[in-house]
């Protein structure tokens, strides 16, 4: 026995990777092991970290999984847990031969992932369409109102014009893309992919390309661009997850310019994190600054780019694991997640310190950016959702005016029925509703409906049932039908007049994207187009420029 | 010969070590690893790193050594090089067996030396004196001319009258003490040792003794206080080497209060650099702010404490690899040799900017502080010497009144004779003088000799030799007679009217301090006590204090 593990040992060192020795080793194949390392990148690495020392997700070290042991681990994967795992078994994600590899892969040490420097970054960097041979200027006269729709499983953005509602272009981007987001102007549209791909489309092109692309990192989740009126236009700053890691970019080109390390000591126990990743990036439109979460430090980082060589970063302890957050209506103060501690961290960009960690009241908070109301029973009030319970939650966010509503939950409404699974929640100024969605909810009927809030009342006064001929059907594995997922996501057109949602569905089909009233909340539109498969995030040029949700 | 490979890796992974595979693999014993790491920590990690990926000293990872072979580095260990590296079995310092072993360590991958958290720090933190049973009033009338002198081999520190030239006390420190600092009142001194042990000795005791200690790391170089006025003697700071971080401490309990990591990305190509340490640290007068050396990236930081738990740092490009520096006259500038490039950086601390790099036009500039000169020809400069070469060069430092003389040497002076090595050059505004020390010149009557420099002539004016009855003698290895070095080192007392320099011996004898008279240059007093083993690096209290140099 002892003699085959150091075999083991050996062998996996040889292959660049090291097993933790233990009388009970798990052996697989190299082959195994690059299946087995990609799935976990795909699957579990987002929760659980590449490093497995845990985030949202708990730790998956061997010292723990191999305690477990095989066959619980086996169990878990495939039938998830309570606590929010997927089941990826049951829901025919992974095989059932992938569940018994990935029971057995997290019972091996994590192999190290590669690092990234400039001079790698600058190996995939493509300027694809030099500055001088784009528009001059715009060649669509509504461009400020169209929309960029991820394509998620097929890494693609469609770019749908928000008047006509055509598609005008689909363009490639990285795998899974997270999040786009739009240059101060509005001009070019900053795509991130989940594979660590940036990329940046051309809003002013008759039908928008990408003119540039680069990929910084391996592993990435936000990126987003210089808002401050001295740098309008001038850097994009990408979030990678791995290496851990902010990398300012030339805001027309893509050009690397500086990368700084997130891997920080963690505010409760002062750990040293290697694998602290950098996740939700917000522009402040007040100061050179970028809002910076570092997600298992739980540290909220403001990052002034003024000197784009070096940059000052302050480190504000907050909270462990920040997710994500948005500003609130005065963009002031940016209000954030720790989803796994059910926390709103908030952070008052012109002092750059924390204000208030308050408990949310919900499970696993998610809020994306949250909603504004200027409510007139609370004055200005920012909300989120949670993917954990069914609770939409409202905080004050005055402290001048409205001191005693300030920082603290001042109204908590429940989604009807049970199982939680929101996960988006948005707002404009001039619709009078909020819209809800819950597309991980287990629920067929909860999970393709919308909800609506009333802005005054702050009570759901309407749930709009999707029509079943908008929920295409198709084939999951073993011939198993399979209805799309309800709908994700919302994005209103720059007036507000319009609320868009697209459904979810599986690569096999194309899903529509639904345009709603958002006065009347009559369907207006139903963008069908074969190329839209799945569609998720969608974002409108001009609420994109000016943070408005 | 490949069974033979697997099982050697399967051991050594076994062992929590790893080993690069190659056909010719080293072999080395649980023991053997184990006396290696502890010499090549004493002796090579301070230039190479820990993670040998090179500093000072050249990358040492498997890739290159085993390219080089066991006979070469066996010579070069051995016998040292031309660019800098001692010869260590030549001098004595490594037995035959020694040299052998670590000409085949080094072919072995560096082990990944251990983390620390606060929790761990914690556990080697003692307040022996607790504050309330401090002296409320300074129980010496001179304390604030005594000097701190290390004891770099026995890891002590003496405390020495000013006045008296009694040594008051001897307290321990960490192993081979780096530098000693005062809080910006003089009342404590605080000291760094090579182990990262960091202790702090009350000045105002009658019998000063350590208060306070705590060891936030494995290998350290510097400490360094709170000086801005709204911050007296509140807080310390220690730059570790390993784990590579800066550590703040309460000044008055040296209680741990934040880590930040400086694994950072070097300026050039942006290379992830794990091991990117924390050189040299300086206490800003003017601001709230420590600035930092992170050697290995070549980033100064300027560490903004005034919210303690929330710093924020302005990371600098310099020049790569940073080792120590000092405040120009007016303390707006810091002045710092990447000594591998024979560069002096040069940063206003003013505008949180890089003014220069200048090349330094001598072989590894080495300046400690440095020496400031507020010249009637040149205005203010600032001077540092060369181990590599014998050029004792000055810089302009006064870009207002004196443009033309700014950043760059205006002066370059020859020391007589050859082989460089001068480590220490020091200065005050009351001595007409500088003075010189050359103690790593292979030369023996060169090594033995203070060189004294005019301020304003700028010229070598007189060389000091050292009598030989203050150059004890002792026996070495195999009984080999020894003479001790020469003389190390130089401060001041706190009017300027006396210069102390010591004998750097062995920790077999003990050696004197000699004391001059700044402006006759008579030898005033030898301070000659059986306590004194290995005096090096002296300090005080006055003029740490305030930084005068």
């Amino acid at each position: 026995m002892k003699f085959n593990k150091i075999i083991i040992a050996g062998l996996v060192a040889v292959l660049g990777l090291t097993i933790s020795a233990n009388a009970k080793s798990v052996k697989l194949s190299k082959s195994q092991m690059k299946k087995a390392t990609q799935v976990y990148f795909d699957r579990c690495a987002g929760c659980h970290g590449m490093l497995r020392k845990g985030a949202l997700g708990p730790n998956l070290e061997p010292k723990k999984t191999k305690a477990m042991g095989t066959a619980t681990l086996k169990y878990i994967i495939n039938n998830g847990t309570p606590g929010g795992m997927p089941g990826w078994g049951k829901s025919g994600e992974l095989t059932k031969a992938e569940t018994s590899l990935m029971a057995k892969y997290v019972q091996i040490k994590a192999p190290m992932p590669p690092e990234k420097s400039i001079v790698d970054m600058k190996k995939s960097h493509k300027v694809l369409i030099p500055v001088a041979k784009r528009p001059k200027s715009p060649q669509n006269k509504n461009w400020k109102d169209n929309f960029a729709v991820i394509l998620r499983d097929i890494g693609k953005i469609a770019i749908v014009d928000g008047k006509t509602k055509k598609v005008l272009s689909v363009v490639k981007s990285g795998f899974a893309t997270h999040i786009t987001r739009t240059s101060a102007s509005g001009r070019y549209m900053y795509v991130i992919g989940r594979d660590g791909k940036a990329s940046m489309i051309d809003m002013w092109m008759k039908k928008p390309a990408n003119v540039a692309e680069i990929r910084p990192c391996n592993d990435a989740r936000a990126i987003d661009t210089s808002k401050h009126k001295d740098y309008l236009d001038k850097y994009a700053v990408v979030g990678c997850y791995w290496p851990p890691s902010i990398v300012t970019l030339d805001a027309e080109t893509l050009s690397p310019i500086k990368i700084v390390s997130t891997a920080s000591y963690t505010i409760d126990k002062g750990v040293f994190t290697r694998e602290a990743r950098a996740a939700a990036i917000i522009a402040s439109h007040h100061k050179p600054e970028w809002v910076i979460n570092v997600k298992e430090s739980g540290q909220v980082w403001l990052y002034d780019y003024s000197d784009i060589k070096n940059p000052k970063i302050t480190m504000v302890e907050a909270e462990r694991f920040l997710h994500d957050g948005g500003w609130d209506l005065s963009k002031r103060y940016f209000l954030t997640a720790a989803n796994a501690k059910n926390i709103i961290s908030v952070i008052d960009t012109k002092k750059g310190k924390l204000v208030a960690n308050i408990p949310s009241q919900g499970k696993k908070p998610h809020p994306g950016r949250g909603v504004n109301i200027d409510s007139k029973k609370y004055g200005p009030i920012w909300g989120t959702g949670h993917i954990g319970s069914n609770d939409i939650v409202f905080i004050g966010t005055d402290p001048e005016d409205h001191a005693k509503n300030a920082w603290k939950v001042v109204k908590k409404v429940s989604l009807p029925g049970k199982g939680g699974g929101n996960l988006f929640i948005k707002g404009h100024p001039n619709s009078p509703y909020i819209f809800i969605d819950r597309p991980v909810n287990p629920d067929r009927k909860l999970q393709t409906q919308i909800y609506v809030m009333d802005k005054e009342s702050l009570e759901i006064v309407k749930t709009i049932k999707i029509p079943a001929k908008y929920l295409p059907v198709y084939k999951g594995k073993k011939g198993k039908k399979i209805i799309s997922r309800g709908p994700v996501h919302f994005e209103f057109n720059a007036d507000g007049s319009e609320v868009w949602t697209s459904i979810w569905g599986n690569k096999m089909v194309n899903t529509p994207i639904l345009v709603y009233d958002s006065k009347t909340l009559k369907l207006k539109h139903v963008i069908d187009d074969k190329r839209l498969v799945t569609p998720t995030g969608k974002f409108n040029v001009t609420n994109t420029m000016t943070d408005t949700y």
